[in-house]
């Protein structure tokens, strides 16, 4: 069919170049493997493989470098990176170990369309023109192919003179087996924690290169692993270990020599470094480049470090439960033995491994979405492979809520925070489900309580010791729904509904035990405070989950069905006819009354809201325009519930949220609070009271912007159809990381790469206008944008592809997996498959 | 007398705005009590009282804020800051205890005209006009005053529209005492390291403010001490401790406070605080502010910080000898009994300290000196009153080589480093004379060898365990002739000439043991190694210490000086003839013979240079052109000494060494070792080999470059008459220190505000043509640059003042001290008194 053409070879996506290079780190690594970035500059920085956060952590004597000469010409050598940055500010000199002394390349321009990473260099001295790709394999649904704990490098060379250049492009990598991720590197190769570090030079099929390890290191060390750097270029020149020498020495030897012809000492000899230091070894691919020529060089960087210690807590434990200190392996290091296994996997399976993530890649970006809102979604689904989430060797992944500079923040799979995610869910749908596992088989009481921390490793009967959380308690029955609906697995459904069950029946013990549909009781929420009294934030995440449980309970032919559909039934009646103001929904406050609060049987984390002397509790937002007041409206449009609430009040509320919430530009906020934006960015506020009545204390956050929420709200705007508001939003937050300000890579809350922002992958789904029921075998698109030339990624079940709409013809065109359809509607048409129609990867659907 | 004008009131002096305000940090504090830096948007940064350097830690909760309300309109508060200026990344957001969420002005323009900072606010919404002046008392050879813990903000406040404006200025200020200096406060007031913190509302004769202090603390406790913040102004509002509440209830409540009527709650109770938090306290200054006035509102900080405890070793001692963990008092704390004390001094002298303050600084300024050359000398200033420098309860000065940023680096008084010291020498050269002492009489053991660090506290027969240095110790005796040459001390000098002659004694039995002044043993350096063979950086010191050794014995009749005298001219001879290459002096490398390294008996800090199997030692220079080559002979011009070598060798090798090293970009530029310049900036290299002969490994640092460093060639330039070359150096220097690149009042090298620089003060000197011998009451100026209408700021013995030379007309106006000259050179005329005249403070001498 004509109308399906392949994607642009390079797809679109922001650009980066000069002063905004400086916040860009781009992540590369593997679901569970931690990562290291690629700056914008093209310098590898923020080591965050050795089992825990480490932003601004660099390895020492660690770069890319060219060497190379025109026939006849003098050689010239640069570092591969653009120029060094301002400021340039350190109290002993820019470092050596970091090479700051050598020269670089005079400009670069940064392209990231995520999970791809590509530079273009330019300098007026360099013979050669230099592109660099870099990526770690990614394939929606491969959890394997998308785990591996590989950066690939592939650096292209193009001649454009008339004469052949010979080049040697070298790769340096300290061996750092051993590196806490925690001291600052500051003397090169010499550091207390180094010492019997051992680089082997290897060739083994199609690839060489350099086995780091550290022998002598017991296996349940936690520093214990291997490191390796690899190319499959036949032609190599190496050096096993630097000079171990003093002062520059190294440095100096490894430059000069590579200065003088292009060639290392290729001296294999295989001895462990001394105490107190380790080697650093250096890959170089040989190359002679024709006029006009281009030759493309990948280079693969490989880790294995497969023991995880709890360092993280949480720490509020019942009394011998502490789990801190306590050891666990990564997923990814039981699927290879060590790092020169997955270097050999990488180098033999590459050209694949490279047109399985362009092709990703490609189709993403070669959506018709507005540009702001590709940035968002690509850009925030990096969080899957970033250290906020964990992968154990059992299998399941855990998350935290974010990541501080070096340790893991808010542990762990906080369901109020992991309420915003859908990215995971439709991607990894089979990681998600396994999150759900925990949360009700290990973390949810017999009395349906469900804790909204994990405390890892898993153990019986060890639980965190906290109040439960009325908004993540209710989102994960809206979770577990749509687990559900992805995968179609019935025995899933069957073994964790019993559970998913109790903790409803928990919500009318403590937050409505009138079971009229109305929270009122003592709510804990994501603001890290509890709502007292009804209000929507909570209430519409409940009325969602009532509907999720009704229809799964009518699947299951569970008899309680009727009564989650009464319950629904009141209290969507209540909570409009109570909090409806004409323009949003507003909270009542309720004092609690004596004993109504649970809070006090926990540890104190935070002050309570309740002051002698004063008449209500703080930290409420009574008369506010809330951002999250109908969070729970935006899952269930997710997940193809429809309206919790009438329908022209939940398009009211939208528009209400965006005209008194959203500012253009913050310069007159006044917030006492954490600031995300600040100057003439514009931002979505959390809360905001239009029409007076702030209390005195407004609830924490209250006057901060979180882009987790504001995609929330971006997205029902989208969902109700406020499509020109809702993409505001959405260029608001990526105005805010434009790597001048912040890195487009990481949007922070609390903590780095915060999961709430992987809400930016129901944008997609929103302007697609999307729901997939898998039960049903029922797909669903209504283009929001470009109706009449529409096209966007998507995933069904465990199948990916793209869907093309043009006027009335449309076309699903699978790109992996497989997908079984019954029906299919697009926009107001539905075209129905009987027998059920299945459809593989290559196949193409058209209807219309 | 006409010629004798005012220096204009605001004198003028480098500029920065935008994005170049982002690195100015100036420093404000006395000598030796650490200082507080104004950043460039007004903000307070980097406190460094608490007896340890503290780059990036910044205190919660302190700030000054302006509420005003034009009559008849609503309020306006906003930060007295300059919006942020990005990066905004901080993996928890912005932090609220830097009221990073409250609305700052719109921009600001620093003048930095050390040691006064000003500050002019613009912002379009602002009613009131605001400028901020601030300084530390600053008041040559006075180092009392100039060593007053205290910070004073003047902020003016004119109201340009045509009501009147009811305003108040708040400055907040978080009670520190407790605070370590290192840790990070991210939880604004509460850190576990605070409790029992005391703040006391105080008012006390014409002055008012906030008394903080910890009264559980023992003296004798590291963090003892009290803080202050107060005005004279009278009409005051005053908050003693913000709401001691969770969340950010504190500063909200502060914030809606001030917001609804300009007033805080004046209350006074004086209680301590809870453990684990301190408090905040803020003082207002209320003001009504007619159309067209201006209101000009003093606040002063103050701190009393006493307890130094030795933290920084060094670490190369004798068995028992460790000094570590050592507690002393700072002197300045023997000056006042606590903050409130030094408050009210303040308060008490504030117009004569701030005119006396301008005064200085508008007579630096007002100086016919190039721009840069001012700026390198005014800037540079500095470093005497930052953490570099301590002065202990006995009244002496102590210097690191810099400061790390969290620790003081390379202890102390390192002799080497301090060779390139002016600046102190000539503007406090009592504190400079009490160095000396510490060089003979504590570091100088009995055969004469000079230790090149200090161990603090001094303890009887306590020195450090390192090798001599040979640059050092001849440079100190230089240093001896000066001080003499200043102070006209002869009772000082008498006292320390035994010693000194010990230490040239000492030469001759390591350096130069057949004496023909010629060094060619084993000469350890300030390039942290060992130098084998003759050389002219050495070995100019080496004849310069002869010249001066010569002049002192000759004064002290001691006859001595005929061998002095015949050494040096032998070693003139010789130098020359062995080391000039027609364009500059290289090195002449020799291998030492076995156990003539005095090195091995040491611990080791660095490899040695001596490797088996290399035919020569490592980190020499050889036939390389040498930044410092002539450092001796630079000293040799700051006391008059004249020509140490050939006048026609010196200039031409002035010349080489800028022709060769200079580079007015860096880009293509080759080094491995720390970059201190890099892409298109300027540097002056330490060394090339414009011929050829780069050792494999030469020294270390060869391929750096160094401020303090490129000031002694720039100033050796300008003593030869090459004033173009000289100033385009300095230039050099100062561009790199823009305020986006690096801060222009911090020149690092191995440590923040490297005492390096402080060879400054030659530049001034130097272009001066100046020449002091108090012995004699001789003083000379011989412009080297406006030579027509010159005017310049000088120091002569305990006097300063102002030269101006218009054709054949000079005039000296003393501004401070005391002056006695029996001749005046001006330019090729020399002015006889007899008897000689003595001219006081107010006077002028005039001549021609």
């Amino acid at each position: 069919m004509a109308m399906i053409r392949n994607a642009p070879p390079t797809a679109h996506g922001r650009t980066y170049t000069a002063s905004s290079l400086k916040e860009v780190a781009f992540p590369l690594g593997g679901i569970g493997t931690g990562t290291v970035s690629l700056g914008g500059r093209g310098q590898l920085r923020d080591w965050e493989i050795f089992n825990r956060p480490a932003k601004g952590k660099n390895l020492p004597c660690t770069f890319f470098a060219l060497w190379c000469r025109p026939e006849g010409e003098v050689p010239i050598a640069r570092i591969l990176e653009r120029r060094l940055l301002p400021p340039f500010v350190a109290d002993r000199g820019l470092s050596p170990w970091a090479v700051s002394g050598l020269p670089r390349l005079e400009e670069a321009r940064f392209r990231g369309t995520y999970p791809v990473a590509e530079i273009a260099f330019a300098d007026g001295t360099l013979p050669l023109e230099v592109e660099l790709e870099a990526f770690t394999p990614f394939t929606p649904f491969d959890d394997r192919t998308s785990g591996m704990p590989v950066a690939i490098f592939l650096w292209r060379l193009r001649n454009p003179g008339p004469r052949a250049i010979e080049a040697t492009l070298v790769y340096s990598q300290l061996n750092p087996i051993g590196y806490d991720g925690v001291e600052a590197l500051l003397r090169g190769r010499r550091h207390p924690m180094f010492g019997g570090n051992l680089n082997r030079w290897s060739s083994e099929g199609g690839m060489r290169g350099i086995r780091m390890s550290r022998p002598e290191f017991d296996q349940t060390h936690p520093g214990a692993g291997s490191l390796a750097i690899a190319t499959p270029w036949p032609r190599v020149t190496f050096s096993e270990h630097w000079e171990r020498s003093g002062w520059f020495d190294d440095i100096q030897n490894f430059w000069d020599d590579l200065r003088a012809d292009g060639r290392l000492p290729e001296t294999a000899e295989g001895t462990p470094s001394p105490a107190g230091e380790t080697d650093v070894g250096s890959l170089g691919a040989l190359a002679r480049i024709e006029s006009g020529a281009t030759v493309e060089i990948p280079f693969v960087l490989t880790w294995h470090l497969p023991n995880l210690v709890n360092y993280w807590g949480p720490l509020e434990t019942l009394p011998g439960q502490s789990v801190v200190g306590q050891r666990m392996r990564n997923w990814y290091t039981c699927q290879w033995p060590d790092a020169w296994a997955v270097a050999k996997e990488v180098c033999g399976r590459l050209p694949e491994l490279t047109a399985e993530t362009r092709a990703f890649r490609d189709e993403l970006f070669a959506s018709t979405l507005p540009e702001p809102v590709l940035d968002a979604v690509s850009s925030q689904m990096s969080i899957i492979r970033t250290t906020t989430c964990l992968r154990t060797e059992d299998g399941r992944l855990h998350g935290f809520e974010g990541c501080d500079d070096n340790a893991g923040c808010c542990p762990m799979n906080c369901t109020h925070v992991w309420n915003y995610e859908q990215t995971l869910a439709f991607l990894f749908p089979q990681l998600e489900r396994s999150v759900r596992l925990t949360d009700y088989e290990s973390n949810t009481l017999p009395d349906g309580e469900q804790k909204f921390r994990t405390m890892l490793p898993l153990l019986p009967d060890v639980v965190w010791n906290y109040v439960a959380a009325a908004d993540g308690q209710m989102g994960t029955l809206l979770k577990l729904y749509r687990e559900w609906l992805i995968s179609s697995d019935d025995v899933y459904l069957r073994r964790l509904w019993p559970q998913a069950k109790k903790t409803l029946a928990f919500a009318w013990k403590h937050w409505d035990p009138d079971r009229d549909g109305v929270m009122e009781g003592e709510q804990h929420n994501t603001y890290d405070i509890e709502f007292y009294g009804p209000n929507t934030m909570c209430g519409a995440l409940y009325l969602g989950a009532l509907r999720a449980a009704e229809e799964m309970a009518r699947y299951l032919g569970d008899p309680d069905a009727d009564e989650y559909a009464r319950i629904y039934a009141s209290g969507r009646e209540r909570l409009d006819r109570e909090l409806w103001n004409g323009e949003y929904y507003r909270q009542t406050v309720r004092s609690p009354g004596p004993n109504e609060s649970l809070k006090h049987l926990y540890p104190a984390r935070h002050p309570s809201a309740i002051r002698e002397g004063e008449p209500e509790p703080r930290y409420q937002y009574g008369p506010g325009c809330l951002a999250d007041q109908l969070l729970g409206q935006w899952f269930a449009h997710v997940v193809g519930l429809g309206h919790l609430l009438p329908q022209e009040h939940v398009r009211e509320a939208a528009r209400s949220i965006y005209r008194h919430n959203f500012r253009p530009s913050v310069e007159a906020h006044e917030s006492c609070q954490r600031a995300y934006a600040v100057n003439e960015e514009a931002a979505l506020l959390l809360c905001t009271w239009p029409h007076g009545g702030r209390p005195r204390y407004p609830f924490p956050y209250a006057d901060e912007c979180w882009t987790g929420s504001e995609y929330a709200v971006a997205g029902l705007l989208l969902y109700e159809g406020c499509v020109e508001e809702g993409v505001a939003v959405v260029q608001g937050v990526r105005a805010r990381h434009d790597g001048i300000r912040r890195n487009p890579w990481n949007e922070f809350e609390c903590g780095n790469h915060y999961a709430r922002a992987l809400s930016s992958w129901a944008l997609l789904l929103a302007l697609s206008g999307y729901e997939y029921h898998g039960p049903r075998g029922h797909l669903r698109f209504a283009p929001q944008v470009a109706q009449d030339d529409f096209r966007c990624l998507f995933t069904a079940g465990r199948a990916w592809g793209s869907v093309t709409i043009r006027g009335t013809r449309a076309a699903l065109a699978i790109r992996g997996g497989e997908l079984r359809l019954r029906t299919l509607e697009i926009g107001s048409r539905t075209y129905s498959f009987d027998p059920p129609r299945t459809v593989a990867a290559g196949e193409v659907i058209e209807v219309g």
